[in-house]
């Protein structure tokens, strides 16, 4: 019985199974895997081990590989010597949880809940960022294995505990092993759908460069009633670099940073533009009216196909509750930015430190950190597998699917094609509001059932 | 025998008693009260009942009077009748002792240490600021009510307990009680002395205007892929409002910010310019090199006579290890401004308020909380009290000693003035090196023991 004679039953046994699928996602969902902060590692270790675990449930042959840092799972299933031969990537660490005051619930307590429409939803940190992503793919193998009693096609599959802090053990991981890894295609979950009756195929994604940089002036923290006016103030001095990054226009000022940023051609210009994507549609769902990029481009434009420059935090001096009239020896500011077409990560990392330099007044010192460095990357849009991918959405969602450019950063998707010459698949089923990476992330349990559908689809196509 | 006449023998009473009058100090340290942070109330109240029964034994009759925050010691002793009556003010809370980490031991464990020079010094945080400083006055009255039997002359002590979060609640109490605490002449230990060996009166303050500022923009944390580029980041919106706060020579562009400021007298800035302070012995001893305050100002005019705007502390997003591409829904900054001459502080806030209203884009909100507002303070040259003061400095220490102006500000003084129509005599012993408001801080032993033996010489010299 080939995949696609099997699909029918396969789908079946996937609607008869979710309630066990969920209680699987919730066992994973309860391992606090923050791979950001070490106080979590052996959490990190334990969603490790659950998914090697879950994985050898279904037949994968699994490892739990060390890094430098956080393991990766590798697992190979499937029959031999036919094609094509899929690696599917997702990960298995999470975002920190702060500030965990505004969650309604434990972050790591999943459970489900219901939204004012009627929408069940799946509520925990990582329901959909990744690890319930993860699962769609993962329960769909499940399915295929105990109908068909093998998988549908060869797959192998590295689920990684590093992507929320730069996946910076990967890339070498990836180097090292690139014999292993070099097979015909790369699945990846952990997109997002176009809107909740909309499927898409993420063709082309940003890349990252992610920095701390750290400014230090006095060498000790300082009263500003004796020192007030005559010493320099890490926080003003940051302020100022942090200000200058845009100009009026929204337009960021980092000397070169635009080279390599291509105007996209007309047609694929109005095809964004027929999306109409709105504010309202967008940003009023966060509360937000105004889209506040280069006031020169269309929303969809800023969030889909230009880079940005983005402060993803500060902190420095006193903020505590009350006051406290101190003038801080350090300030600390995370900035990243979002890559596209041909921009060039380390020469846009040295641009910004030169930049930050160039405002350095006398007496301020400053370190940089360097977390993320990734170029964006695209997958062509006549490849066969992206035309069978599409069709097996479209099918399970009775809709077209999208094929557009994202936002987002996945550092390892430029690797796959730099490193080991494949193209990257990128199905998801996240959703606009899912709260990924702040308090309440939910993934909708509509995403999280027909994502698993879908993927068998995919599968059964993929090996036909 | 007159105070005068007992001065010999108090001042004997004093060098004999110092290891005790160290006990004592260590003891009213080791409490932890810290006054912004409202997890240490009940250790505010228990300085406050140590203070109070440390004034008993000495013959004060005391109270600890409630207020809408943390008490206020008030202590009264002292012949019947006699003039000038002395209201004598200090603070029992101190500064918060973040960051913990950089104390060489644990901030309320008290200790003697040795500095390269060879210098004693008390290490613990409020060893100077003001529980340091505050005990040089009691242990002169002690000393004196030893060898004599009775305080000098007529003492009002009012020891308060929000000195660090703005003394919110001691306006309404001086203010409500103005009959009981309207006498002759205030006296404050909480200032600094021109260097080891040169004591100093302060005869005039800078006031203070305290404000808190909270943006926000989206209704949650928003993920920088999806959003970044159309959301607008609070982060980004603070470091255009902070930066704009000074112009390129240090100046504070908020409008009508320097009315009420004059300049100085020529003679008077004559003095000041004598001083030759230079970066080398002012800045040099925190690590700093070049005056960062106004450029056509001097050192010495940046600090003591001059308005500031100074930022004290920034949080928004992430700011935990490694990396998070988030876009914060919220960010915050507390900012100062130091006053000098007739600057108004309600005027300042108002246009500080403007000023950043000025620079919200669209789907930026703000809100403010205020900690502080009040005025400059100056006491006039001709005083007798002062003269009086500056001679009893003079005899102790072998210098004279100077009166100018300082940097920091004490709310309180500005009311004393303005409701109880009293002038107010500053003196105080810290040095440019004690580490106020930073980890570390100390008190020289040489400023608490010939502190303590300058106030009953001033004591004795204004009871005659």
């Amino acid at each position: 019985m080939s995949p696609a004679q099997a699909l029918p039953a396969v789908l079946d046994k996937i609607d008869a199974e979710l309630d066990h699928s969920l209680e699987r996602l919730f066992e994973f969902l309860r391992i606090q895997s923050i791979s950001t902060d070490p106080a979590y590692k052996d959490q990190c270790r334990s969603a490790a081990e659950y998914v090697a675990k879950d994985l050898s449930g279904i037949g994968f042959e699994t490892s739990v590989r060390p890094t430098g840092g956080h393991p990766i799972v590798v697992g190979k299933g499937g029959p031999d010597g036919s094609a094509p031969r899929v690696l599917f990537y997702g990960h298995y660490d999470v975002q920190p949880v702060d500030p965990v005051d505004l969650w309604e619930a434990p972050p790591f307590a999943p459970r489900i809940a219901a939204l004012p429409d009627g929408r069940k939803i799946i509520v925990a940190r990582g329901a959909c960022d990744d690890k319930g992503q993860v699962m769609t793919f993962v329960e769909a193998c499940r399915a295929f294995a105990a109908v068909t009693g093998q998988l549908p096609l060869p797959i192998t599959m590295m689920i990684e505990g590093e992507e929320e802090c730069g996946s910076k053990h990967l890339f070498g991981f990836v180097e090292d092993n690139a014999a292993e890894f070099k097979l015909d295609l790369a699945l990846v979950c952990d997109t997002s759908m176009w809107d909740p009756a909309t499927p898409m195929v993420t063709t082309s994604l940003r890349g990252l460069v992610y920095e701390e940089v750290r400014l230090t002036c006095a060498d000790r923290d300082l009263h500003s009633g004796l020192f007030g006016g005559a010493a320099q103030n890490p926080l003003r001095v940051l302020a100022r670099i942090l200000a200058d990054m845009h100009d009026e226009n929204g337009r960021v000022t980092i000397p070169g940073f635009y080279h390599g940023v291509s105007e996209l051609p007309p047609d694929i210009r109005a095809d964004l533009k027929r999306l109409d994507l709105t504010p309202e549609n967008f940003l009023a769902q966060v509360g937000l009216a105004v889209p506040a990029g280069e006031s020169d481009r269309t929303l969809i434009e800023q969030i889909a196909t230009r880079p940005t420059a983005e402060i993803n935090g500060v902190v420095g001096g006193y903020t505590g509750e009350g006051a406290k009239t101190v003038i801080p020896a350090q300030a600390t500011a995370k900035v990243s930015f979002r890559l596209v077409g041909a921009q060039n990560p380390e020469k846009i990392r040295t641009a910004f430190h030169a930049f930050v330099r160039a405002r350095l007044p006398a007496d301020a010192k400053v370190e940089f950190k360097s977390f993320a460095s990734a170029p964006a990357t695209e997958v062509p849009f006549d490849s066969p597998a992206l035309a069978k991918t599409r069709a097996a959405l479209a099918a399970e969602w009775g809709k077209k699917a999208l094929a557009i450019g994202e936002g987002g950063s996945i550092p390892i998707v430029g690797d796959f094609k730099r490193i080991l010459g494949m193209d990257t698949i990128m199905v998801g089923f996240a959703l606009d509001d899912d709260r990924v990476h702040a308090p309440n992330e939910k993934f909708d349990l509509t995403s999280f059932h027909k994502g698993t559908r879908s993927w068998a689809r995919i599968l059964a196509a993929l090996a036909s």
